[in-house]
């Protein structure tokens, strides 16, 4: 059975403008790895409604899951949501649920549901609520698409409740062999390698460290007999 | 005049699979800002023709600027420069200018000039070269399309040659506050300040540190007089 395919997409104008530094991809990517889906795709769009409903339409088509990341808070930048009932073609509202949660939370708090609190219990017709450890307004999928919180620790919390409930391959396995060489000394005999096993992805990454030059050569695959017949080879080849 | 637009576009497995972190983007979305040019999307595929071609096709069109990142190097998962080609719309071969700084390269360290390392010579037709100071391969323009190396370094080196080409615009100028308050407190009076500034962005970003929740409220925009004058109505307001 092939493995699933997934995409991300990241909102939010601090991550384009340089002022944060997104790390919720590179969590997503390992994590997704593990277990199997093979992550093809990933945008990052401001928040602008426009952005993110064409963003969603096409990732959600095209793969088996998409992964959201930010834009579900109190405050006017906060439009996730709504883009995600209208890329879907559904309903959105006040969901009781999430409203009893908050209200139980800002209560415990002594804080005020305001409205701006209550906007993080508008969520679109349909979904699936994706458990919030840590500050308890959720997450939420909508079919194929996961919609989680930008903070990454949030991020983070929220992508561990949800990966159990999803079906993975099998485990994208991968080996890597550091070379003393430079890549165009080591191009031709992978590239023969490389064509002898295409159920294998192969990839060279040059490094500088301290004044050396080298290559990781990477033989990925999910079929671990394959891999380990691959990398011997390698290591004959290069070591 | 408005303010040029861009787009990213980060090609490589490596990243998607979550091996390496990239950090060309966040660096590209830096230096841009410093210019005056919006970073308004990015996307990251996997080393796959189809996939590259297709976003360049979307991209280049939508924005003033694209910038590529990966792909150029000597091995056979370098597929970048043909895909810049096919998506333009133009020829690609040996470029005898490329081919000579590279020759030159190769015979002053006492390497073989092979095949591999003549591949990073093939450069898209009507192409303007992106000096390399690093490891000399050069990166190109076609049109509004700049393609430059993955290795942080020499992506940064050749970025720095080629944005002094580009013609930006007013820098986009931002300040922030933190307020030890959470979002929600500050949502309702954040947003009808913001609605008061509709040529100015506004964004709220909610912190956890050392036990203590916050927010840093954000302006951003490119008339430093507008700036200030919404920066002190933003402090009386929460500070």
């Amino acid at each position: 059975m092939p493995n699933p395919t997934a995409a991300m997409l990241v909102i939010g104008d601090e991550i384009l403008s340089g002022r944060t530094r997104d790390s919720n991809m590179h969590h997503l990517a390992k994590a997704l790895t593990e277990r199997g889906i093979i992550l093809r795709e990933a945008r990052f769009v401001a928040d602008d409604h426009g952005a993110i409903v064409t963003a969603i339409r096409a990732l959600k088509a095209g793969h088996d899951h998409l992964f959201t990341s930010g834009g579900i808070g109190p405050t006017h930048d906060d439009i996730t949501a709504d883009a995600v009932a209208d890329a879907c073609g559904v309903g959105i509202s006040h969901r009781p649920d999430a409203m009893a949660l908050l209200q139980a939370h800002y209560d415990r708090q002594g804080l005020p549901f305001n409205e701006a609190r209550q906007r993080m219990a508008r969520i679109p017709d349909t979904a699936i609520l994706i458990d919030n450890p840590i500050s308890v307004a959720p997450g939420f999928s909508v079919g194929n698409v996961h919609v989680m919180a930008g903070v990454p620790a949030i991020f983070e919390a929220m992508l561990a409740g949800l990966l159990p409930r999803l079906t993975g391959g099998a485990p994208l396995l991968s080996r890597s062999l550091r070379v003393l060489r430079g890549e165009g000394d080591i191009a031709e005999s992978f590239a023969a390698l490389a064509a002898e096993y295409p159920d294998l992805s192969m990839g060279s990454y040059p490094f500088h460290s301290q004044g050396r030059m080298g290559t990781n050569l990477v033989v990925r695959g999910t079929d671990p007999a394959r891999l380990d017949q691959a990398f011997t080879r390698l290591e004959q080849l290069f070591a």
